[in-house]
């Protein structure tokens, strides 16, 4: 083999092995002799990560503890893991902040809702990921959200998060100062994820923008929060404006959560339901029973989407 | 008696009368013929507010749902009014995003972590205040925090809300537009407070800016997040700035708790309890014990505050 060859394919391993382990872009974390991940109730100096989390291979997270415990009994149902009746344990059983279940390659966590929970629970998972030393991970954020011009229960599949200006980027204030970070989703994971919900064929998906904001009423324009000070067709003309830049819905996870994950090097998705309408109404007034199946459909698309990788499909 | 003083009586009876009931800040809802409070799993048209919240005059919220049930359980025994063993049920049992616990005139309310979770809360709580012809509401956020260059397990009753570059304000994108927001609690409130900490005279007390962040790592200057790409000096020069301009803590829902509560006319307070000193470390490192001590001392505060107030000390 001619020695160019030889060093191209050294460079390519070199690359996928980089691409493949989590990046921790924190030189200060080497110096810590134990790290406590508070909010989980784990820490380095009384949990063994590579044991509890060295296989892992995918993770979802949601906002509500419950959904995430529902997912973890019926992924490991889909991967013939499960036994009926099995009460899979919270592993953050020392904290009600999350709620963590695991079966398997796949761990399921849940962020409460906004940026902040979310971000708080993204830095301890990156740590743990990275202290359990796993390679080859995707996060999978199944959501919920308010649909623009869709019809609800249909499914978007995010392909940029973008702020309450539609710019798809996530500011951030950091020791006083304004950083902005992109707000990039792996584009080829998004495709992939598409491709199985036309495998399934259950739901009407989407692949569209996300509009990430930090308040669920005045930030997402509705009319029936405790304060409103706009007009409906104020309200209307922006929710329009969204729509034309590309926003087909919104929730208040998706940018930190884009932009943690480049950060960390990991390939990550959103896949969010859309509960209502928002052209229509700012209530979620569906029936509980409805709400619940609507909830089910990105647990189904990503279910299918982890058994097509690990080849159970 | 003369009618210039009849007349500028009655404006005073109207301007009390005005400041006693929640002020809603939105013409939409009288429109509304039900109102669903969506992330409560209550609404008017199934639920009857007046009869289950009409009596509601303290209201405490604080982010653990677990810590929320405790203080439930306290206040119900300190008041006179708890029977042993009794389970109070949670109000809110159809959903897992918040937690409600009612005892007499007592309501406790968990809200999650960060200005999202705890603003999503709050418009729904204010709601049902109104709709329940509540008056004479004051609201005590009872939480825990990061201290600066105070001994861990002291608690700080907020005298205002500052943001991450030490200003007092909250800064909202409302319809892509920036709004700021005045975040001011009651002064008079935070010294009855302070007055009562005196009385029990148990820990260590003061009132002090409290700075509220979108971010606990970062966003707070810690090193030990999945990123941080600032050095120590750097982190303790922001701290020392901080501390200089009034900060005695840092949380991550006092400012939108302050300006929402300032726009419904409902005094309000925020009393959090210091789990660490900042500038001594990052880490929440103390024994569980030490922890769960500490977090009880809010709780302890608030609870002589509201007996003292209903005439029971």
């Amino acid at each position: 083999m001619a020695p160019g060859i030889s060093n191209e394919k050294k460079t390519e391993d070199e690359q996928s092995s980089k691409e493949n382990f989590i990046h921790l872009c924190n030189p200060h974390l080497e110096k810590m002799e134990e790290d406590i991940l508070y909010h989980f109730a784990l820490g380095t100096g009384t949990h063994d990560f590579p044991a509890l989390f060295g296989d892992v291979k995918f993770v979802c997270v949601g906002g509500s503890p419950s959904r995430m415990k529902a997912f973890i009994t019926y992924i490991a149902e889909e991967l013939g893991l499960g036994s009926p009746g099995y009460e899979y344990p919270n592993i953050c059983a020392g904290t009600d902040r999350y709620a963590m279940y695991k079966v398997g390659p796949v761990l399921s966590v849940s962020h409460g809702m906004g940026i902040p929970s979310i971000s708080i629970m993204l830095h301890e998972l990156i740590k743990l990921l990275h202290h359990a030393k796993c390679s080859n991970v995707t996060i999978i954020r199944i959501g919920t959200s308010g649909g623009i011009g869709l019809e609800p229960g249909s499914v978007v599949i995010t392909r940029q998060s973008v702020d309450a200006t539609f710019k798809p980027q996530f500011e951030q204030v950091i020791l006083g100062k304004t950083v902005i970070r992109s707000t990039d989703l792996d584009e080829q994971l998004a495709k992939e994820l598409m491709q199985c919900s036309k495998e399934i064929n259950q739901f009407n998906t989407v692949i569209g923008s996300t509009m990430c904001t930090l308040d669920f009423y005045e930030g997402q324009g509705r009319l029936d929060g405790a304060i409103c000070l706009y007009t409906e067709e104020e309200k209307l003309q922006y929710l329009k404006e969204a729509y034309d830049s590309g926003v087909r819905n919104i929730e208040m996870e998706s940018s930190v959560f884009a932009a943690m994950c480049n950060l960390s090097g990991v390939k990550a998705a959103v896949v969010c339901v859309t509960l209502l309408n928002r052209l229509r109404g700012d209530q979620i007034s569906s029936s509980h029973d409805i709400l619940v199946e609507y909830q089910q459909r990105p647990q189904r698309l990503v279910g299918y989407f982890i058994k097509k990788r690990l080849g159970k499909v």
